[in-house]
């Protein structure tokens, strides 16, 4: 069994990565770490009452070093940056849910967090937790950033087409998260009687998962990102709306996609759904061809804990442990 | 009191038209129209009991035009073309909630809406009911096709600054509607558990209400819409990705909604929520002009059953018969 | 017009009673109260621009008698019984939305509400302001208690019935709530993420609703009142089994609604449904007669801040000052 | 690895079976059948695309009995009855979800379902799939017969403590379920803008769970079963209010519980909520004692598609397989 550590177990990534850690057969959580430690896990969260004894404890590297083979972070952005470094230095493997180590820009990473970074000698090793992308890198690495759960949703379908698209005109993605996006943390906006029946944009063009899309694309294209908030709790929708620069084939681009797992290439005229990939690991999308505008028009669907977060985070783990990368993540969608 | 008829009166537009017409003080429905008519509207629609003895009946409009000063169609597109010929030679006033007699471009209707139009030779009479633009003419018309719910969140913000666009690219318009929009019909995708917790795009690029905006807006720019349903019921969000072709202020342009009674100008960095629209005859709307990309994106929000159809054909009658255009429609936001 | 105070007038309850006289011809808000005063309610509460121009302020009782009528209370309890004594002094009617007036016995308001009561002397003066059974008495109330929103939902069907119950055993009454019953306050239960597909009941037994109902059945039955929240914004469901103690005609019983203009008596094996009173100030029932087990079952329901609050808040007011009690009410329930 | 067969693969209960199985390490699903067979699975059900390669079949017992190990029916009630007799012809055990070999007494069977039984000759070796209590006969069952979803948010609670209720009055059971429970057929009341923010009570005193749930326990209380449907897609609250008859201690009678893997006593003054349980196996219930009234008030929580039908059989499964009771189903509740 390979032992796991989870530092933020109590935030809603942390909880999701182990809830789906409860059903993969190598795999055990042996050390859950939160501010308030000293609480059985499932005292705090009555969910996980029964499935498992992990009691909380406070941050000590040296004791998860002891007991962890691996150690996952689930913590809001600047929050990890200063804890890896220890964890790194008592030589644990980490992956980090979080954004602190995806950026290799520093620059873009003080304009869109608000903080220098802590640990820049640490960007050079991280390994972008992207598995179809990256999966060589992740085998061996000591440092995994999982992506972000919208850069998720839209570097599947825009990677392989990037180099067909013009560069005169940014790619304009207008993506919707369900409310679990915006984490534990209470906000008048999120007040059940306020969000209800709402629907709102918010930090239009100053999205901290901008940088992380355009790195991602080699910085080849500009990306108009405008998020919002749905009424329901997990999954992406990402409407992407980008100009070819000539012909251009999605369908043979996206063969890439053919062996990847947890990739669902629906095909043209076919557009994602929430509800197809909620409670999995998936990302599917499928696109349409405007030919009155000379736009194409791709809807991408992703669960932003899952398939967008904890689900790509063990498939990294799956991957640099050996492991088939399905192991613990072959849940269909849950519909309904 | 003006006597009021109702064609499809069971059906959401229809509904909601006679729920708003039960607090006009002016205002009164004496006939309502169903194919199966007979039966006290209260009985087939619970909600109403108590509240109107208005019985169903089918359509004569002979009867109408005795009974009635103006008659409302509440029917899908294409089933009121065949309507309003006989309902105008017995003299009746009309105010079209559905699309037939917005198109002024047969050609379009055609593509559109799949059918030839019956009635091209009211086309010229029709006047577009979208009152701060056409309130003169609405006036005196005897025919008054109500703008389409989409068309509206988007004509509010984009007419006072289409000059300034750009036309180089279509301007993007990713929409979210709540899935009263789409009617009563019965389909396993507006199926409760299907589409709770669910988001997702339909008709991209082929939506019939493109060619109604792009009319509107003098066909200067070319509209990439993209509509999308979500997991509530009333409201759509209309988020607006717009190149502008020089120095453009919008703040200025906007200055004609001033006095605008159901238009809210929110104004740059704030942007629009269906929760504060829900259950009113509002528009709101706000911007955001990103440096970095050139782009302005604007968030309009509108009820797509009241201010988007049945609130503003309230507005209309209220116009026609010389009414303070706000009699029966002072409802702030249902907020909760 | 009746110059009409508000006194909370951002919270739920106040929000709403605001919106409801925004379509009174008769009424007009000219002064909101709250602890932070000095904004325009349209800058705090978005959804009110353009209805509405009236500026917050703070508590001044002698401001309020010279520019008020009559003042509305829209405070959770034990908050409004300090306000009302210098408001009566000052010569104001008062409509309490709150339950500070409700109960005559002041050991069962400390009992339920945890404080010792602020105000007893003014209890005797208090009428109960459930408009079918109260109207004579509220025509010239100077302070009008308006009823519990769960309360309405229990005895508009019980009271007819009460005396033909058993005494043996309590009236079990199982009431679902959406969650704007619990108001404005932030708490982790009602995060968006935690409450939506969430069922839960709380306070049973110890409901300080339960003590209101009681004494408005007139003691004559003990009520095992079993509340619950459930993932929805507006409206009471309440399924009240009751044991008869011999023959009960409950249709005859319910004779005396035929006239009442909000209370919908829908017959023997009818059964309420929320959509169809939400957004209305209607109070719908139907029942079962199990001849199995002897029980009658009826289920009621309500819109908690409407019929529950805000709009018998109207309608009492109508009463005090002669209007016709529909005056600003004749809302059909909104559905969809 | 064991075969499984699923016949009804595509209503909500076989898609949450064959999604659970997925997952399951010692199974596999090589057969699903449906009406319309021929196509893939994922075809009709996208989100089962990349997860499983199984096709739809039609019914062919002898087939069946030649690929499966074990044939899990999930079909609606009366569907079954005359399928299940070939299947055990021909040899195959088998795991029925619905409703048809629960009852014991076929004149209640026709009474609740409307139909004579098919095939009462296989009523008494049909056993009685609830996992707590008839493990020892699961074990070597050919026929299970999983209980009701309802009805097993009742028996966990309401079986340890049977004996010390009083038997004047019927146990009254409020209980309201979210709508998946009511199938995949389209209704009107299930159409998302009619039942979204919408509350309602059905079949009350008729329900089909009713003599299942007194059956189960002994017949020695009568039972007030009260269902209602409300605005979510999964999971069961259900709130039961009894007398004792002398003094009774619910939290030694719930000893019992204290090593099954699946129930979850919270103890007394802690209340089961929906949001703890969904996606999970589990059960929970707490109770609370009001000393006021006498009654003993109990509510209890499932997920009505896992651990109210897929989950339990799952159980069935690895009980009749010799496995670990937990394999394949060590789900936390999925919260958020």
């Amino acid at each position: 069994m390979i032992r796991i550590g989870v530092i933020g177990a109590i935030g809603y990534a942390g909880r999701e990565l182990i809830r789906l850690l409860g059903i993969h057969p190598e795999a055990e959580v042996v050390a859950a770490v939160e501010l308030e430690g000293g609480r059985p896990l499932a005292d705090v969260l009555p969910a996980f009452a029964k499935t498992t004894g992990v009691v909380l404890e406070t941050f000590d590297p040296d004791k998860l070093a002891r007991e962890c083979d691996v150690v996952f972070m689930a913590l809001p952005g600047t929050q990890s940056m200063g804890l890896v470094p220890p964890l790194r230095s008592a030589g644990i493997r980490v992956i980090d849910m979080g954004p602190d180590f995806r950026l290799k820009d520093t620059a873009a990473f003080h304009q869109y967090y608000g903080a220098e970074h802590a640990a820049p000698e640490l960007l050079p090793e991280s390994v972008y937790g992207l598995a179809p992308y990256y999966r060589d890198r992740i085998r061996d690495a000591q440092l995994v950033a999982v992506p972000g759960c919208y850069v998720m949703s839209v570097l599947f379908p825009l990677r392989p087409i990037v180099d067909g698209l013009s560069t005169d005109v940014p790619v304009v993605v207008d993506a919707i998260s369900g409310v679990s996006g915006a984490g534990r943390k209470l906000l008048e906006a999120f007040h059940f009687p306020e969000m209800n029946e709402n629907l709102l944009a918010y930090k239009l063009g100053v999205h901290q998962h901008t940088p992380e899309i355009e790195q991602e694309l080699g910085n080849k294209v500009m990306v108009q990102f405008s998020p919002h908030v749905g009424p329901y709790t997990r999954g992406i929708l990402s409407t992407i709306t980008a100009r070819p620069s000539g012909d251009l084939d999605p369908a043979s681009s996206y063969a890439c996609y053919d062996d990847e797992p947890y990739v669902r290439v629906l095909g043209e005229g076919k557009l994602a759904q929430v509800g197809a990939v909620r409670g999995s690991n998936f990302c599917e999308f499928g696109w349409v061809r405007d030919q009155r505008t000379g736009n194409l028009i791709i809807v991408s669907a992703i669960d932003n804990l899952l398939g967008g977060t904890a689900g790509m985070a063990v498939q990294c783990l799956n991957i640099m442990f050996r492991l088939d990368e399905r192991t613990g993540l072959n849940l269909a969608g849950m519909a309904p």
